[in-house]
């Protein structure tokens, strides 16, 4: 019961932080198609955040899936990672508003990162309360996925030197990636229950 | 359970974008009955969105009913329907702040078809993944309903070069037609009990 | 189930409608206490239109906890009390704005009476899926305490052509009428239990 | 279930109150990271709040978990607790965009002072509904922890005559106590589960 309840708070703030982006799009004064034009970078980057987000919520779902108990540990470690999602629509906007420069696309970079970094720490807590022998340590393995896309988001912040582009083309990377569910948690689900 | 994290999600984006776009409905500087006239075709446009955003939700919950488990494909096409729904606020605003001009009734027309097409790959990954011989397939049969309804969406898109107000009484009929509740599901849900 | 989920949205849009308001009350420049003062109307009508909400969350809870199944009809009843209620946050921001003048609050009366009128067709259709032997029905008898707010709020309305007081009053005198749980629900829970 | 209900509307106020403090933060129209400094008061003080409805929601969240029905008294006293709490946001951008000065420094604290006073009202509802010789009363004591955070807050407001740094970090003191999760009402639900 416990757990449910930290998963209704989570799905809340998930649900609202994806609806809030929306509002960055702000409505046009003009009434013609080449009104809308200015939007489409901030339209881009809110498709690129709304991706994002349906990764972590799908992944958050996963993961929240093996435990059955809610210690303290895992409640601020998951307030820590809601903190860094919620910051996820102002970057966006920033990033759309300043058509993807170099200084915004950085910054939705760093907190990428430190998204992923909180989410790490929250897994890492969810398996120690699971114990070394549980199925989810033993799929998650060393968890190249997670320290691969970290490096790649760094890669993708001072990529912003050379050329914006090539930071948002590895961030999306790091998106299809992850767009795969994650099959190793899945693999761990169904081994407990064939055990 | 699983199913159970989809369903409250899909329900908080769905408040949130139906509430969301009340923000829309600016609180005039006057205080006469006069001062509100203005808002009234960003009203009307509320109205209307409204009654779309309610039977989405109406019949995402008979759709998600006949499922137990939820894969990783229809959580990403959930999430591709939620996604076009929270842009219904954006194109609600425009429609409405442009007093129903060409454009805007077009756009508008144009995300309740990406809406409709949202929802049919949705309730094809549901089907497909009850099986052939499953009463919801059956009870659904060609699906006309559904495929009529992108069919008069796609003309009333078109007949803004006419009049925007053939576009706009065409995208209600669609409302009407689908405020009578799927009876094909909840008939398929009596036989399934029945059986 | 099924009711699950329409508490569960009904929740959010509460949830939503209440914290939407405070959104009117907008940080101010100044740093001085004086900067808060013209804020004041604002804070008073905020709580008026909180407590209303908390009433509405109140009884809604009370009444939908009577039901075990829902019905197009009761899902359609609901939705049209959530829409009226979605207006509350706009005629508080005009009301408080405009300084408690005449025509604003009259139209937050008219909107409370239309708050109402949906809430007794919601309680209708619950009472009409009970059966005329249920103990709600019994209960509420003639339902003297919603047709007197009504008539109340209608009284309200006229009076602000004599002073916009006298009608702030007597929403109060409804809200206060109502702050007292609705006994007769209750009561009509516990004869269920015993029978 | 009626307990459910109540918590579903509570994690929804909460998740909808922490987001909405981050719309505070707006996108800036420069592309450069000195555009960014303006924010960063505005940052610390959503960092400050976060925490705090970390807090309120993780010991609301023990609170409730002691009970089992919900009583018309419970049910308004956690409404007059979400009500004050939905204020937060409000000071917070209030402090932020003036940067920690005296008068909204002060303000913040009372409206801290304001949400410590209706926890506990809404602590003495739930203690009084379980009875004198519950656990969680006896693991509650003379409540030190709570009675504390109130006089620190009360000295903290007073201080902003002095320095507002002072108030500012006795807010953070309180925070930091009660970051520590609540081991008084832990142990009283391992007291009971061993009886």
């Amino acid at each position: 019961m416990k757990k449910g309840r930290l998963e209704a708070f989570s799905d809340g703030v998930f649900a609202i932080i994806i609806t809030i982006m929306v509002l960055e799009i702000k409505v046009p004064h003009g009434n013609r198609l080449d009104d809308l034009f200015p939007l489409l970078p901030i339209f881009l980057s809110y498709i690129l955040s709304f991706i994002y987000l349906g990764i972590y919520w799908n992944n958050h779902h996963h993961l929240l899936h093996t435990i059955k108990e809610v210690s303290g540990d895992i409640l601020w470690a998951n307030l820590h990672l809601l903190f860094w999602l919620s910051l996820v629509p102002f970057v966006t906007g920033w990033m759309g508003e300043n058509h993807f420069e170099k200084i915004p696309v950085a910054l939705y970079g760093v907190i990428l990162v430190l998204c992923a970094i909180a989410y790490t720490i929250l897994q890492g807590r969810i398996t120690k309360s699971l114990g070394p022998k549980s199925t989810l340590v033993k799929s998650l393995g060393k968890d190249w996925k997670g320290k691969g896309s970290i490096l790649i988001y760094l890669i993708g912040i001072f990529s912003v030197n050379i050329n914006a582009r090539i930071s948002l083309s590895l961030y999306l990377l790091v998106a299809i990636i992850w767009l795969v569910p994650d099959k190793r948690i899945e693999k761990s689900l169904k081994m407990e229950e064939s055990e």
